[in-house]
């Protein structure tokens, strides 16, 4: 399985009135960690969603459970893991941590969703091209 | 079981550059939500956190399947029912709609905590005063 | 000279750990307050950038000065005026207060900017159309 | 004159529907530079306002001229200096480009601000210690 892990600082702008960071916050972490996988499979986003006429991998699912609270000035470290390839869709898991302390674990499932022809036309998912089902599944490409 | 809605003006701040609302947006609506609810109850946040002396109803979990996308311009409907009062805990359950569009639905898990005795000190939860938790529980106070 | 008010509920998620609102977010309430200014002008944003085919009216220069500081719970009200409409420019004035208490002042010039040809393409300002020009001097259209 | 530079990758969150980065996010890399150029001095906040008895550092008046959009998947570098340290305040000017395109330039005057006696107590600038004082000026400190 593919894993990948980065390092996030916390910036003021994300902690809260009672100095922790406010929660979505986390799946806007969960969001740059899961490009950043792509980004270490030499598939970056900028690059690859134009390329293939996708609007993006949207979400189709996502979940947390926190355990300990992020402060502002800590250093977070997210380790992410593809636990699942499917015909159009994936599942990522990612696991929270501030030095040794757990913080919160969670995951996301997206779909490879084709560009609609017409602006705000009707998305739907569609199958993953050959090269990037494979990355995924940590196979071929530069990693062969 | 105690319900509310409230409704949400898709901000341009609030779209991505695939024109859609990015995701962790949900869940900060998810929070507005529950915060809506608890006024709509007669426990406004900004004054019931300092009275009980607590540091807010930090999240334990949350998770929300999204079908349809929602785009700027739109105005969301978000419907929150609180489902579980337990004794520290209670789950809020939300669905998000535009229009007669079903949009997204997940859940928030909840808990009382009470300020650290000391700043950073350890967050724990405690149990609801009697008040709140009647409340929640659309029992008592001024809906009695 | 069109003017044009708001109220703004502060979101805990704008509040940082000192309490006191994140200084961007009050450019980010400009924004509302000048696309607000819009709407009361007949001019809704999400209805008139794709009719005119602009990608919108992207910034130029903004300025604030903060003078006394905005809370959690706060209802902040904005009152915006277009102080000058140029060829290709115009200018908003913002002032912030809660209650009685003046919190802010600042402005925004803007430009009305053609959708380019490709993706990416040059940015460029293009003159009104007459019907916009003349709304956001007060003159004409449903206010005439 | 004290300067520091970082480099900032534009976030999917942080780009509009338009593909451009929504302005007030430029401000939030202003708070981001100010805060690296203190650490690069030896002066991290989350060490400091709690050890000076601080909110932090204020902002008074912020400003910025817009020059060329930055778009999602662009590596933005602010480069910041401080031109001004008085009693109570500082001046910082920030220049932001995406490789020899300069993208953006402005400035944040800020105060040194201390703690209030008791919570939403009135805040008021106080003059900055020495050794901030002589740090921001460049002088003495670690770089004597």
């Amino acid at each position: 399985m593919v894993s990948h892990a980065i390092e996030v600082k916390v910036r003021w702008s994300e902690a809260d009135p009672a100095g922790i960071v406010f929660y979505p916050r986390f799946f806007e972490w969960f969001d740059l960690a899961t490009e950043a996988l792509f980004e270490s499979l030499g598939l970056p986003w900028a690059e690859i969603f134009p390329r293939y006429r996708v609007v993006g991998v949207p979400i189709m699912e996502s979940s947390a459970r926190f355990r300990s609270p992020v402060h502002y000035g800590d250093v977070v470290r997210i380790c992410s893991t593809v636990t699942e390839v499917r015909a159009k869709t994936f599942r990522v898991e990612h696991e929270l941590a501030v030095g040794e302390r757990q913080c919160a674990a969670g995951f996301e499932v997206r779909a490879w969703v084709a560009s609609p022809a017409e602006p705000r036309g009707r998305l739907a998912a569609t199958p993953f091209p050959e090269e990037i089902a494979m990355r995924l599944k940590g196979q071929g490409g530069i990693y062969a």
